[in-house]
Protein backbone atom coordinates (compact mmCIF):
# COMPACT_ATOMS: atom_id res chain seq x y z
CA UNK A 1 0.00 0.00 0.00
CA UNK A 2 1.20 3.61 -1.13
CA UNK A 3 2.47 5.20 1.88
CA UNK A 4 -0.30 7.28 3.97
CA UNK A 5 0.52 10.13 6.49
CA UNK A 6 -2.71 12.23 7.94
CA UNK A 7 -2.79 16.39 8.96
CA UNK A 8 -5.05 16.67 11.76
CA UNK A 9 -6.05 19.38 13.80
CA UNK A 10 -9.12 21.28 15.16
CA UNK A 11 -11.02 23.52 12.37
CA UNK A 12 -9.13 27.03 11.90
CA UNK A 13 -5.70 25.54 13.24
CA UNK A 14 -4.15 26.31 10.07
CA UNK A 15 -4.41 22.56 8.72
CA UNK A 16 -4.90 24.08 5.09
CA UNK A 17 -2.44 26.20 4.87
CA UNK A 18 0.38 24.24 6.13
CA UNK A 19 -0.78 21.41 3.99
CA UNK A 20 -0.45 23.67 1.19
CA UNK A 21 2.70 24.93 1.30
CA UNK A 22 4.17 21.12 2.31
CA UNK A 23 2.11 20.01 -0.78
CA UNK A 24 4.12 22.78 -2.66
CA UNK A 25 7.56 21.79 -0.98
CA UNK A 26 7.17 17.85 -2.02
CA UNK A 27 6.22 18.74 -5.56
CA UNK A 28 9.04 20.59 -6.20
CA UNK A 29 11.04 17.77 -4.92
CA UNK A 30 9.69 15.67 -7.77
CA UNK A 31 7.23 13.68 -5.94
CA UNK A 32 4.08 12.30 -7.25
CA UNK A 33 1.16 13.60 -4.53
CA UNK A 34 -2.50 12.42 -3.61
CA UNK A 35 -4.27 14.86 -1.04
CA UNK A 36 -7.52 12.96 0.08
CA UNK A 37 -9.66 15.33 2.35
CA UNK A 38 -12.54 14.48 4.44
CA UNK A 39 -15.54 16.53 4.43
CA UNK A 40 -18.11 16.31 7.10
CA UNK A 41 -19.76 19.42 5.91
CA UNK A 42 -20.26 18.22 1.89
CA UNK A 43 -19.23 19.52 -1.16
CA UNK A 44 -20.06 21.42 -4.06
CA UNK A 45 -17.90 20.23 -7.13
CA UNK A 46 -20.72 19.04 -9.28
CA UNK A 47 -22.36 22.20 -10.82
CA UNK A 48 -26.04 22.13 -11.75
CA UNK A 49 -26.14 22.09 -15.31
CA UNK A 50 -22.83 20.43 -16.06
CA UNK A 51 -23.11 16.94 -17.60
CA UNK A 52 -21.99 15.27 -14.46
CA UNK A 53 -24.59 17.13 -12.24
CA UNK A 54 -27.46 15.79 -14.77
CA UNK A 55 -26.04 12.11 -15.15
CA UNK A 56 -26.27 12.07 -11.28
CA UNK A 57 -29.64 13.47 -10.97
CA UNK A 58 -30.55 11.44 -13.41
CA UNK A 59 -29.70 8.73 -11.47
CA UNK A 60 -25.75 7.72 -12.36
CA UNK A 61 -24.33 6.28 -9.05
CA UNK A 62 -21.04 6.95 -10.65
CA UNK A 63 -19.77 9.68 -13.48
CA UNK A 64 -16.33 9.63 -14.74
CA UNK A 65 -14.85 12.59 -16.99
CA UNK A 66 -12.02 11.57 -18.54
CA UNK A 67 -9.42 14.21 -20.97
CA UNK A 68 -6.16 14.34 -21.76
CA UNK A 69 -5.31 16.49 -18.70
CA UNK A 70 -7.34 15.51 -16.22
CA UNK A 71 -9.94 12.81 -14.77
CA UNK A 72 -12.53 13.59 -12.10
CA UNK A 73 -15.08 11.12 -10.42
CA UNK A 74 -17.68 11.96 -8.93
CA UNK A 75 -19.62 9.50 -6.78
CA UNK A 76 -22.91 9.44 -4.91
CA UNK A 77 -23.24 7.26 -1.73
CA UNK A 78 -25.02 6.40 1.56
CA UNK A 79 -21.69 5.93 3.69
CA UNK A 80 -18.22 7.53 4.12
CA UNK A 81 -15.85 5.10 1.85
CA UNK A 82 -13.38 3.41 4.40
CA UNK A 83 -10.14 5.64 3.79
CA UNK A 84 -7.85 2.34 2.97
CA UNK A 85 -10.12 1.77 0.10
CA UNK A 86 -9.68 5.81 -0.95
CA UNK A 87 -5.90 5.21 -0.85
CA UNK A 88 -5.88 1.83 -2.69
CA UNK A 89 -7.87 3.92 -5.77
CA UNK A 90 -5.88 6.17 -6.02
CA UNK A 91 -2.37 4.68 -4.62
CA UNK A 92 -0.92 3.56 -7.15
CA UNK A 93 -0.71 7.01 -9.18
CA UNK A 94 1.74 8.73 -6.38
CA UNK A 95 4.50 8.22 -4.45
CA UNK A 96 3.12 9.37 -0.99
CA UNK A 97 -1.16 10.25 0.14
CA UNK A 98 -1.56 13.15 2.52
CA UNK A 99 -4.91 12.71 4.01
CA UNK A 100 -6.37 16.41 5.65
CA UNK A 101 -8.58 14.93 8.34
CA UNK A 102 -8.90 11.09 8.97
CA UNK A 103 -7.56 11.24 12.71
CA UNK A 104 -9.50 8.06 14.20
CA UNK A 105 -7.41 5.89 11.10
CA UNK A 106 -4.56 4.38 11.88
CA UNK A 107 -1.86 6.14 10.20
CA UNK A 108 1.17 8.75 11.15
CA UNK A 109 -0.04 11.82 11.82
CA UNK A 110 1.25 15.64 11.97
CA UNK A 111 -0.65 17.58 13.85
CA UNK A 112 -1.22 21.44 13.96
CA UNK A 113 -2.38 22.80 16.91
CA UNK A 114 -2.56 27.19 17.71
CA UNK A 115 -3.43 27.47 21.29
CA UNK A 116 -6.39 30.16 21.68
CA UNK A 117 -7.71 28.53 18.71
CA UNK A 118 -7.34 24.73 19.30
CA UNK A 119 -9.71 23.14 22.09
CA UNK A 120 -7.06 20.53 22.66
CA UNK A 121 -4.43 18.68 21.45
CA UNK A 122 -6.06 15.39 19.80
CA UNK A 123 -3.19 12.89 19.31
CA UNK A 124 -1.29 11.05 21.47
CA UNK A 125 2.87 11.40 21.54
CA UNK A 126 2.80 7.93 19.64
CA UNK A 127 0.81 8.81 16.94
CA UNK A 128 2.60 11.58 15.85
CA UNK A 129 5.60 12.14 13.34
CA UNK A 130 5.77 16.30 14.24
CA UNK A 131 3.64 19.02 15.68
CA UNK A 132 3.13 22.03 14.09
CA UNK A 133 2.56 24.58 17.17
CA UNK A 134 2.84 28.49 18.07
CA UNK A 135 3.31 26.52 21.83
CA UNK A 136 6.04 24.04 22.70
CA UNK A 137 4.30 20.90 24.32
CA UNK A 138 6.37 18.51 26.12
CA UNK A 139 5.59 15.92 23.74
CA UNK A 140 9.49 13.96 22.98
CA UNK A 141 8.76 14.82 19.46
CA UNK A 142 9.54 17.19 16.36
CA UNK A 143 7.83 20.64 16.76
CA UNK A 144 8.05 23.40 14.54
CA UNK A 145 6.46 27.33 14.79
CA UNK A 146 3.69 27.48 12.04
CA UNK A 147 5.18 31.54 11.51
CA UNK A 148 8.62 29.95 10.88
CA UNK A 149 10.13 30.37 7.14
CA UNK A 150 11.21 26.71 7.21
CA UNK A 151 8.15 25.07 8.73
CA UNK A 152 7.02 23.27 5.89
CA UNK A 153 10.31 22.54 4.46
CA UNK A 154 11.78 20.32 8.35
CA UNK A 155 7.82 18.58 7.63
CA UNK A 156 8.34 17.52 4.12
CA UNK A 157 11.69 16.35 5.37
CA UNK A 158 9.81 14.47 7.86
CA UNK A 159 7.51 13.11 5.47
CA UNK A 160 10.22 12.15 3.28
CA UNK A 161 12.56 10.55 5.37
CA UNK A 162 9.32 8.45 7.86
CA UNK A 163 6.83 8.57 4.95
CA UNK A 164 8.06 7.96 1.95
CA UNK A 165 11.80 6.16 1.90
CA UNK A 166 10.14 3.67 4.76
CA UNK A 167 11.47 0.32 3.72
CA UNK A 168 8.63 -1.33 2.16
CA UNK A 169 7.37 -4.47 3.99
CA UNK A 170 5.95 -7.46 2.66
CA UNK A 171 2.10 -7.53 2.51
CA UNK A 172 -0.71 -9.46 1.05
CA UNK A 173 -4.24 -7.65 1.01
CA UNK A 174 -7.19 -10.32 -0.18
CA UNK A 175 -10.32 -9.06 -0.75
CA UNK A 176 -13.58 -11.96 -1.88
CA UNK A 177 -16.79 -10.30 -3.54
CA UNK A 178 -15.95 -6.58 -2.05
CA UNK A 179 -15.09 -7.86 1.30
CA UNK A 180 -11.60 -7.16 2.85
CA UNK A 181 -10.67 -11.16 4.58
CA UNK A 182 -8.18 -11.11 7.58
CA UNK A 183 -5.10 -13.42 7.02
CA UNK A 184 -2.88 -15.23 9.60
CA UNK A 185 0.50 -14.35 9.31
CA UNK A 186 1.32 -17.58 7.84
CA UNK A 187 -1.42 -18.09 5.47
CA UNK A 188 0.30 -14.30 4.16
CA UNK A 189 3.02 -15.84 3.86
CA UNK A 190 1.58 -19.19 2.30
CA UNK A 191 -0.43 -16.73 -0.65
CA UNK A 192 2.77 -14.40 -0.82
CA UNK A 193 5.07 -17.22 -2.00
CA UNK A 194 2.53 -19.01 -3.83
CA UNK A 195 1.40 -16.32 -5.97
CA UNK A 196 4.92 -13.95 -6.28
CA UNK A 197 6.66 -17.64 -7.27
CA UNK A 198 4.51 -18.04 -10.11
CA UNK A 199 4.19 -14.62 -11.56
CA UNK A 200 8.28 -15.28 -11.55
CA UNK A 201 8.38 -17.81 -14.07
CA UNK A 202 6.59 -15.33 -16.14
CA UNK A 203 8.05 -13.49 -19.05
CA UNK A 204 9.65 -10.10 -17.90
CA UNK A 205 7.58 -10.09 -14.32
CA UNK A 206 11.15 -11.78 -12.43
CA UNK A 207 11.41 -8.26 -9.86
CA UNK A 208 7.58 -7.58 -9.20
CA UNK A 209 7.68 -5.13 -6.15
CA UNK A 210 3.37 -4.90 -6.72
CA UNK A 211 1.20 -8.09 -8.10
CA UNK A 212 -2.61 -7.12 -8.68
CA UNK A 213 -4.59 -10.05 -9.31
CA UNK A 214 -8.29 -9.54 -10.27
CA UNK A 215 -10.41 -13.36 -10.41
CA UNK A 216 -13.68 -13.14 -11.56
CA UNK A 217 -15.57 -16.64 -11.20
CA UNK A 218 -18.82 -17.82 -12.76
CA UNK A 219 -21.38 -19.39 -9.82
CA UNK B 1 -14.70 -7.10 -14.88
CA UNK B 2 -18.13 -5.14 -14.47
CA UNK B 3 -20.01 -5.47 -17.75
CA UNK B 4 -19.47 -2.17 -20.04
CA UNK B 5 -21.82 -0.45 -23.08
CA UNK B 6 -20.92 2.22 -25.10
CA UNK B 7 -23.43 5.11 -26.38
CA UNK B 8 -21.28 6.49 -29.77
CA UNK B 9 -22.37 8.94 -32.29
CA UNK B 10 -21.11 12.49 -33.67
CA UNK B 11 -21.56 15.39 -31.60
CA UNK B 12 -25.34 16.74 -31.97
CA UNK B 13 -26.40 13.07 -32.65
CA UNK B 14 -28.71 13.39 -29.57
CA UNK B 15 -26.17 10.82 -27.69
CA UNK B 16 -26.02 12.91 -24.31
CA UNK B 17 -30.30 13.37 -24.17
CA UNK B 18 -30.69 9.40 -25.17
CA UNK B 19 -27.92 8.44 -22.52
CA UNK B 20 -29.74 10.66 -19.69
CA UNK B 21 -33.19 8.43 -20.12
CA UNK B 22 -31.70 5.42 -20.12
CA UNK B 23 -29.74 5.96 -17.07
CA UNK B 24 -33.16 6.90 -15.56
CA UNK B 25 -34.71 3.95 -16.78
CA UNK B 26 -32.38 1.46 -15.68
CA UNK B 27 -32.05 3.11 -12.34
CA UNK B 28 -35.87 2.65 -12.04
CA UNK B 29 -35.15 -0.77 -12.68
CA UNK B 30 -33.29 -1.39 -9.66
CA UNK B 31 -29.88 -0.65 -11.26
CA UNK B 32 -26.39 0.43 -10.03
CA UNK B 33 -25.21 2.83 -12.61
CA UNK B 34 -21.78 4.07 -13.44
CA UNK B 35 -21.27 6.49 -16.43
CA UNK B 36 -18.04 7.25 -17.95
CA UNK B 37 -17.99 10.18 -20.29
CA UNK B 38 -14.88 11.30 -22.64
CA UNK B 39 -14.30 14.72 -22.85
CA UNK B 40 -12.13 15.77 -25.72
CA UNK B 41 -12.29 19.67 -25.25
CA UNK B 42 -11.45 19.53 -21.49
CA UNK B 43 -14.07 20.31 -18.45
CA UNK B 44 -13.77 22.12 -15.59
CA UNK B 45 -15.38 20.29 -12.45
CA UNK B 46 -12.86 22.18 -10.41
CA UNK B 47 -13.97 25.57 -9.73
CA UNK B 48 -11.08 28.15 -8.38
CA UNK B 49 -11.11 29.21 -4.95
CA UNK B 50 -11.96 26.10 -3.90
CA UNK B 51 -9.99 23.38 -2.19
CA UNK B 52 -9.71 20.83 -4.75
CA UNK B 53 -8.75 23.68 -7.50
CA UNK B 54 -6.00 25.00 -4.32
CA UNK B 55 -4.13 21.59 -3.89
CA UNK B 56 -3.94 20.43 -7.56
CA UNK B 57 -2.55 24.17 -8.06
CA UNK B 58 -0.07 24.02 -5.53
CA UNK B 59 1.13 20.81 -7.24
CA UNK B 60 -1.15 17.83 -5.97
CA UNK B 61 -1.47 15.28 -8.70
CA UNK B 62 -4.73 13.88 -7.69
CA UNK B 63 -7.37 15.06 -5.04
CA UNK B 64 -9.82 13.31 -3.24
CA UNK B 65 -12.75 14.89 -1.39
CA UNK B 66 -14.73 12.44 0.57
CA UNK B 67 -17.72 12.94 3.09
CA UNK B 68 -21.04 10.40 3.77
CA UNK B 69 -23.23 12.27 0.93
CA UNK B 70 -20.10 11.83 -1.77
CA UNK B 71 -17.14 11.39 -2.69
CA UNK B 72 -14.98 12.96 -5.63
CA UNK B 73 -11.47 12.39 -7.21
CA UNK B 74 -9.57 15.06 -9.25
CA UNK B 75 -6.93 13.47 -11.30
CA UNK B 76 -4.35 15.84 -13.40
CA UNK B 77 -2.36 13.95 -15.44
CA UNK B 78 -0.60 14.35 -19.10
CA UNK B 79 -2.17 11.51 -21.48
CA UNK B 80 -5.76 9.84 -21.12
CA UNK B 81 -6.15 7.24 -19.09
CA UNK B 82 -7.07 3.76 -20.95
CA UNK B 83 -11.18 2.66 -20.65
CA UNK B 84 -10.53 -0.21 -18.61
CA UNK B 85 -8.10 1.57 -16.36
CA UNK B 86 -11.34 3.42 -15.71
CA UNK B 87 -13.72 0.57 -15.37
CA UNK B 88 -11.11 -1.11 -13.09
CA UNK B 89 -11.62 2.10 -10.60
CA UNK B 90 -15.29 2.27 -10.64
CA UNK B 91 -16.57 -1.17 -11.52
CA UNK B 92 -16.72 -3.01 -8.06
CA UNK B 93 -19.33 -0.18 -7.32
CA UNK B 94 -22.31 -0.80 -10.02
CA UNK B 95 -23.83 -3.26 -12.08
CA UNK B 96 -22.98 -1.67 -15.45
CA UNK B 97 -20.49 1.02 -16.95
CA UNK B 98 -22.00 3.30 -19.77
CA UNK B 99 -19.79 4.87 -21.48
CA UNK B 100 -20.31 7.71 -23.75
CA UNK B 101 -17.93 8.24 -26.25
CA UNK B 102 -15.03 5.39 -26.72
CA UNK B 103 -15.88 4.46 -30.02
CA UNK B 104 -12.41 3.28 -30.99
CA UNK B 105 -12.80 0.18 -28.06
CA UNK B 106 -13.34 -2.96 -28.19
CA UNK B 107 -16.69 -2.99 -26.06
CA UNK B 108 -20.45 -3.30 -27.16
CA UNK B 109 -22.05 -0.21 -28.86
CA UNK B 110 -25.34 1.86 -29.25
CA UNK B 111 -24.95 4.34 -32.11
CA UNK B 112 -26.79 7.01 -31.92
CA UNK B 113 -27.23 8.14 -35.61
CA UNK B 114 -29.58 11.62 -37.04
CA UNK B 115 -29.66 11.93 -40.66
CA UNK B 116 -28.25 15.50 -42.12
CA UNK B 117 -26.76 15.70 -39.01
CA UNK B 118 -24.85 12.73 -38.44
CA UNK B 119 -21.67 13.06 -40.77
CA UNK B 120 -21.64 8.86 -41.16
CA UNK B 121 -22.23 6.03 -39.23
CA UNK B 122 -19.46 5.51 -36.77
CA UNK B 123 -19.77 1.49 -36.06
CA UNK B 124 -20.08 -1.63 -38.26
CA UNK B 125 -22.99 -3.87 -37.93
CA UNK B 126 -20.65 -6.32 -35.39
CA UNK B 127 -19.67 -4.09 -33.01
CA UNK B 128 -23.47 -2.94 -32.70
CA UNK B 129 -26.12 -4.09 -29.90
CA UNK B 130 -28.40 -1.65 -31.72
CA UNK B 131 -29.01 2.04 -33.31
CA UNK B 132 -31.39 4.69 -32.62
CA UNK B 133 -31.70 6.51 -35.48
CA UNK B 134 -34.37 8.59 -37.45
CA UNK B 135 -33.12 7.11 -40.80
CA UNK B 136 -33.86 3.01 -40.59
CA UNK B 137 -30.51 1.43 -41.84
CA UNK B 138 -30.22 -1.72 -43.72
CA UNK B 139 -28.28 -3.42 -40.79
CA UNK B 140 -29.43 -6.37 -39.21
CA UNK B 141 -29.88 -5.49 -35.47
CA UNK B 142 -32.63 -3.63 -33.69
CA UNK B 143 -33.04 -0.06 -34.54
CA UNK B 144 -35.39 2.84 -32.62
CA UNK B 145 -36.42 5.84 -33.61
CA UNK B 146 -35.68 8.73 -31.08
CA UNK B 147 -38.95 10.32 -30.57
CA UNK B 148 -40.44 7.12 -29.96
CA UNK B 149 -41.47 7.85 -26.47
CA UNK B 150 -40.45 3.68 -26.06
CA UNK B 151 -36.96 4.47 -27.55
CA UNK B 152 -35.79 5.11 -23.80
CA UNK B 153 -36.98 1.86 -22.40
CA UNK B 154 -36.43 -0.45 -25.32
CA UNK B 155 -32.32 0.33 -25.35
CA UNK B 156 -32.69 -0.27 -21.50
CA UNK B 157 -34.25 -3.86 -22.41
CA UNK B 158 -31.43 -4.34 -24.44
CA UNK B 159 -28.36 -3.33 -22.06
CA UNK B 160 -29.98 -5.68 -19.43
CA UNK B 161 -30.45 -8.62 -21.55
CA UNK B 162 -27.42 -8.59 -23.56
CA UNK B 163 -25.18 -6.41 -21.05
CA UNK B 164 -26.06 -7.24 -17.58
CA UNK B 165 -27.94 -10.38 -17.69
CA UNK B 166 -24.81 -11.52 -19.88
CA UNK B 167 -23.29 -14.43 -18.08
CA UNK B 168 -20.27 -13.70 -16.56
CA UNK B 169 -17.33 -15.52 -17.59
CA UNK B 170 -14.11 -16.90 -15.59
CA UNK B 171 -11.11 -14.36 -16.22
CA UNK B 172 -8.11 -13.04 -14.17
CA UNK B 173 -6.32 -9.85 -14.92
CA UNK B 174 -2.84 -9.59 -13.79
CA UNK B 175 -0.88 -6.71 -13.47
CA UNK B 176 2.54 -6.31 -12.14
CA UNK B 177 4.24 -3.24 -11.40
CA UNK B 178 1.25 -1.60 -13.21
CA UNK B 179 1.86 -3.42 -16.66
CA UNK B 180 -1.08 -5.35 -17.59
CA UNK B 181 0.64 -9.13 -17.99
CA UNK B 182 -0.74 -11.44 -20.66
CA UNK B 183 -1.57 -14.23 -19.81
CA UNK B 184 -1.87 -17.67 -22.13
CA UNK B 185 -4.82 -19.40 -21.44
CA UNK B 186 -3.37 -22.56 -20.12
CA UNK B 187 -1.44 -20.21 -17.42
CA UNK B 188 -4.75 -17.96 -16.65
CA UNK B 189 -6.43 -21.53 -15.65
CA UNK B 190 -3.72 -22.55 -13.76
CA UNK B 191 -3.44 -19.38 -11.65
CA UNK B 192 -7.19 -19.27 -11.37
CA UNK B 193 -7.30 -22.63 -10.48
CA UNK B 194 -4.64 -22.42 -7.63
CA UNK B 195 -5.44 -18.83 -6.27
CA UNK B 196 -9.11 -19.67 -6.38
CA UNK B 197 -8.50 -23.32 -4.65
CA UNK B 198 -6.31 -21.49 -1.70
CA UNK B 199 -9.07 -18.53 -1.33
CA UNK B 200 -11.59 -21.32 -1.01
CA UNK B 201 -9.75 -23.10 1.99
CA UNK B 202 -10.40 -20.02 4.56
CA UNK B 203 -13.07 -18.84 6.40
CA UNK B 204 -16.69 -17.76 4.92
CA UNK B 205 -15.10 -17.44 1.18
CA UNK B 206 -16.37 -20.83 -0.19
CA UNK B 207 -18.29 -19.33 -2.94
CA UNK B 208 -16.05 -16.23 -4.19
CA UNK B 209 -17.33 -14.84 -7.50
CA UNK B 210 -14.59 -11.57 -7.06
CA UNK B 211 -11.09 -12.56 -5.89
CA UNK B 212 -8.60 -9.39 -5.39
CA UNK B 213 -5.15 -9.72 -4.44
CA UNK B 214 -2.56 -6.96 -3.63
CA UNK B 215 0.89 -8.22 -3.13
CA UNK B 216 3.77 -5.77 -2.19
CA UNK B 217 7.19 -7.43 -2.49
CA UNK B 218 10.33 -5.72 -0.68
CA UNK B 219 13.20 -5.17 -3.60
Amino acid sequence: MTPVVSFVGCSNSGKTTLLLKVVEELKRRGYRLAVIKHDSHGFDIDKPGKDSWRMTQAGSDVVVISSAEKMAVVKVHKEDMPLDQLVDMVGSWVDVVITEGYKGEDKPKIEVYRAGVSEKILCREKELLAMVTDKKTDMNIPQFAPDDENCASAVADIIVEKIINKPVEEDIRLTVDGKDINLKSFIKDAFIKTISGMVSTLHETENAKEIKINITIPR
